[in-house]
């Protein structure tokens, strides 16, 4: 994808003054050596925001993570994999609130410096036996280039990491900003399984970033959807240190925006590569809803669409089916007149005015066939529009998340569980 | 299932009163010998009601029949499967109009007397050329017992067909309600492609009969899921003739009571029957909400948890998997408090207070890997209570919706649509 950013490398360390690392600390199986534990933090003080899931039942690290972040000068990240702290209870908050405190020692900084985040099995106590021996390794390796051993850390069943960094110029000062994320599993609309870090070296003030993070994403995170499904955890952090110099970064100035222009495009990029990546998926299908009455019917309308199973099972086998498009449409409770609605499906007519199009079925089949496509729905009605990005729904997704029995039973002969 | 009814055998042609025929008019495939027409006929005047989709984008049969519902003396039902008439504009109402015409010619009756359903494809023409010479056998086929013949005519992919007819008395006049039944895909609360046509010989006023329906579709087809997609057919119908003699049963009495009692039994037993020949399922599940803050509260965590593709392939998996079950309360929009969240699997308590139970694993699986079971969530606020019924999702399901291209192909052989 084209940008007009300069792509550069080191993720969340390529911004100045960010220094990680990642270990092995076996956090799901203790025999596996693959990196599950990693820490980002900051050389100097910075401020910090974040958006957290909106699920009622919160992980402990996320509700932990919140009171940090509302109320301390919160510099490093603290996440771990293979398990997500989520029903844990008092004991899950107490071992998030110790691991941040230990943590938060070795950097010689507050416990309420550092934010937690955890992904991984929900109702399992963390393996603290495991964890806290690590700790030591992990601080003392804090490098400037780890940036990617964050973004290997924190994958579950993803297949690949995810890492971004680009640098703008602003009022003359060169700045970066960088990113990492997960995903994979429970992707949906309003945040999802998903973290998200991200650091930059702009200077900017603490109520700006809320507000600058919270904009970002409204247009990314939120406009993701593999599975319907929503999780406990979901996390995006964000860090400014300044550490590029210049003046501070106002809202509402045209500096401003260049900024908020920037972290859009980096969350976006991550946004979709969370969908790409989504479990056992394999098709990226951009829904564009434009026509609509207002921005919440079309909102509405994506979001149907997005997420029909039926819908997503057609695409997964190259099925060009806009009669499932349009009976999503219809149970929106978007207003609709069906003598109105235009479908294109990767530019071709499949739908006009509520009846089938004049256009070859092969033709369409080869749009539907490819691995990115788009559908467009024109509700031809007003101006409202939306844009959400999905994915097919497959056998082999059903196949994968059938059971995690075989872990959980695991976890018993480790001693994690009851019994 | 035990009833407090006495079953008896006939389905809609059970009560008085009624004639049926069913007949192969090859309307989605021109070589199959199934049977894919039927027609229900009251043998007296009688009255009627319907209840159906609220999607918006409704097929021409259902728009036809709601006006001859509202306007006309509706005493004949005429359904096909094979092709839904939807999204087929000014020339599918007229089809379904036509239809209608000449179908109650044959009757003697007026064209605003004849109900019209459909159930199969969304987006083709109804092939007319092979339906219309079809209504004289049809009409002149009627017969007291072929009531089987028409719930047999009506499936498409479901894999049985769907009847029951009961018995009941009400101040010492025996009366009898038939019903028929097809489901299969697209259930979702809130009606889905669905069909369902009741017949009784008991005396109604039309009004009454209209809250009878409302009232018990709304505790049977309203709480079934089985995808999460909403239709653009469905249709539940009634038929009352009288025949069976005695006072008009009245709102509000307990001659009122019991026959919607009896009706709402009726429906309940077509409802769980359309779960368990949902597409490709495996278990019957059963969602039991209460202790919610209010009655919308305990539907929204019973619909949540009952759609979520993570928690039904946890279903299909054997996997006891209360954590997923938690975590859709959460994103539920129910007020709830993590804390105080019970959740028993088929009776043993594998949650309590938000925590995992001290319960065997083994023993929790045992449930899951049954056909049957409930899942009982009590969110320990308040008094509001809700029960829906669900399935698991298979990687069969999602193999099974993959594509229809095939039989759009051959329609374009068979000239129905533009090429």
């Amino acid at each position: 994808m084209s940008s007009v950013y300069g792509k550069i490398k080191g993720g969340v360390t390529a911004p100045l003054g960010y220094v990680s690392n990642a270990v092995s600390a076996g956090v799901k199986n203790p025999d596996a050596e693959r990196l599950d534990m990693a820490l980002i933090s900051s050389e100097v003080a910075c401020v910090a925001a974040g958006t957290f899931t909106t699920n009622r039942v919160k992980a402990a690290p996320v509700k932990v993570s919140q009171t940090h972040l509302r109320d301390g000068d919160v510099r490093a990240i603290l996440v771990n994999s293979g398990n997500a702290n989520a029903c844990t209870g008092v004991s899950g908050l107490q071992d998030a609130r110790k691991s941040a405190r230990l943590v938060g020692k070795l950097l010689g900084v507050k416990q309420s410096q550092v934010a937690v985040c955890s992904t991984g099995v929900i109702g399992l106590p963390m393996p603290m036996v495991r964890i806290e021996p690590k700790f030591d390794e992990l601080v003392t390796g804090l490098k400037r280039k780890e940036g990617t051993s964050v973004a290997k850390a924190i994958m579950t069943s993803d297949t690949c990491h995810k890492e971004i960094s680009v640098s703008l110029d602003i009022d003359g000062v060169k700045m970066k900003i960088g990113a990492c994320a997960k995903g994979a599993g429970m992707i949906n609309p309003h945040m999802a399984t998903m973290l998200c870090f991200v650091t930059t070296d702009a200077k900017v003030a603490k109520g700006a970033l809320n507000a600058y993070v919270s904009d970002a994403v409204e247009v990314s995170f939120n406009r993701i959807t593999i599975d319907g499904d929503m999780s406990t955890n979901d996390s995006v952090i964000m860090l400014a240190n300044g550490a590029a110099g210049g003046k501070s970064i106002r809202r509402g100035t045209k500096s401003g925006k260049k900024f908020q222009d920037a972290l859009n495009y980096v969350m976006q990029e991550m946004a979709k590569s969370l969908v790409r990546d989504g479990e056992r998926v394999t098709k990226f299908v951009t829904v564009n809803v434009k026509g609509a009455k207002s921005y919440n019917d079309a909102k509405k309308v994506a979001e149907a669409v997005a997420n029909s199973s039926l819908v997503k099972c057609s695409w997964n086998g190259n099925d060009p089916n806009w009669g499932r498009i349009i009976h999503a449409v219809g149970y929106s409770k978007a207003m609709v007149k069906e003598e109105l609605i235009d479908i294109h499906i990767g530019g071709l007519a499949a739908c006009l005015g509520g009846l089938e199009a004049n256009v070859s079925m092969d033709d369409l089949r080869k749009k539907v066939a490819g691995d990115a496509f788009t559908i467009e729905i024109n509700l031809n009605l007003c101006e409202g529009a939306y844009t959400i990005y999905s994915s097919d729904l497959s056998p082999e997704y059903v196949d994968f998340n059938r059971s995690e029995y075989a872990y959980w039973k695991q976890a018993r002969k480790d001693g994690l569980t009851k019994q």
